[in-house]
Parts: structure tokens; sequence; C-alpha cells
């Protein structure tokens, strides 16, 4: 499991990555560890999370100071061949939104002993 | 499966709602799909994609036309119960991000002879 980046400050961004994956893992799965291990390194980056079902459509949101950023990892070498390795043989289909994250808010369960979940 | 609401036209507004689940039902399938249903019929919705994985993280994506429809849709008498009942009883946490998508591009694989990905 790949989740809560923990509380951000708005505003920063956000990349939407949604896809369907073909059949085969053909270096998908090792790719993609790569790229998030690689993403985690990049100036800018502030998270991400991951999933996937078992229908194959996945998506993965990651996190980012500024567009620039954003842009940066876009064009970054070893996410470049990813990419181009993504169209050629790993995806169906992919939509990118990349956009600005206004405000946020969580809800984490605690202990409560009212069992209404707000926490005291 | 649910994802792919198609091409829509930046900026639009997206609400990320990530969301690791208790164990057990609890009604929580069926509230789920109704809250779909109703997200649809709602003023300004403009389509949503949403995956579960195994181990209980999701990651569930709306799009709207604007903040003030995600305001009206939050503020929904029978998705404001679902609320509750999520903090009371199915969540163990989650978060929510209301952003605005300020570019999307979008991947779909075709019978390219070239086998490049490339559209003709």
């Amino acid at each position: 499991m790949q989740g809560f980046p923990g509380s951000l400050q708005p505003p920063y961004y956000a990349v939407i990555f949604t896809s369907l994956r073909t059949e085969g893992d053909d270096g998908y799965a090792a790719m993609a560890d790569e790229m998030m291990r690689l993403a985690q390194e990049q100036p800018g980056f502030l998270g991400a999370e991951s999933v996937r079902g078992a229908d194959g459509l996945g998506i993965t949101v990651s996190y980012w100071a500024s567009e620039e950023a954003i842009a940066n990892w876009r064009n970054h070498a070893r996410h470049r061949l990813a990419q181009r390795l993504g169209q050629k043989q790993w995806y169906e289909r992919y939509s990118v939104r990349v956009c600005r994250v206004e405000r946020a808010y969580e809800f984490e369960r605690t202990n409560d002993p009212q069992g209404d979940g707000t926490r005291s």
C-alpha cells in the first residue's frame, strides 16, 4: 500500500495518472517500482499514493511543490524511457491531469469513547 | 471498472478522495454505489474514476465544473449522511483534496502497424 503522504499545506500540485494496463508484466512492475523510487529523489516531490484494481485500472496521484518540479520530472531521461515503453507495451490507455490543490482535509480514526469518529 | 470519463476541457475541478477501509462491509458497498449514482445526477458533475486495491486503499477522483458544484455535493443531505457513517464505521482514514485541473492529456492504444503507440 502506498498512500497518505501526510499533511501538505495547499497550494501545491497534483498529477493524477489514471491507467489501464495491458495483460502480462513485460518488465512493468520493476519499472513502476523504479519510477516511484526515482520520483522520490526529485526536487519538489511531496508524496504519492497509488492503487491498482484487479481489473487493471490504476490511479496514481503524485504531489509536487510546483509546476516546474512536475515539468522536470516529466522530462527526466529515465522517466521518458518509461513513458515510451508504457505507450509501446504496458498501457491500453491512460490520462494525465496536472492540478493545483486548493484545499485539503483529512480524517483519521482514533480510539474515541463516543465512537463518533471525532478527535478529542 | 470506473474510469476515463472522457475528454474534459480544462480548467475544471477534481476531488481526490483517498481512503483506507475498515474491515467488513457493514452497508458500505450499497452506499458507495448509491453515492456514485447520486453524484452523477448533480449539476456540474463531469465524471469519476475509482479504484480500490486488495489492501483496502482506495482512490476515487470525481470531476466537476466548478467549486460551487463541489460545495453543493458536499452538502447534499444524503451525502452528508454517508460522510457521517463513513467516519463512524467505514473508514480508518481518508483525505479529500479539492483541485483545479490546469491541463490534461491522454493516450489510447490503437491498432498501429508500427507498434509505437502513436496515433495515425
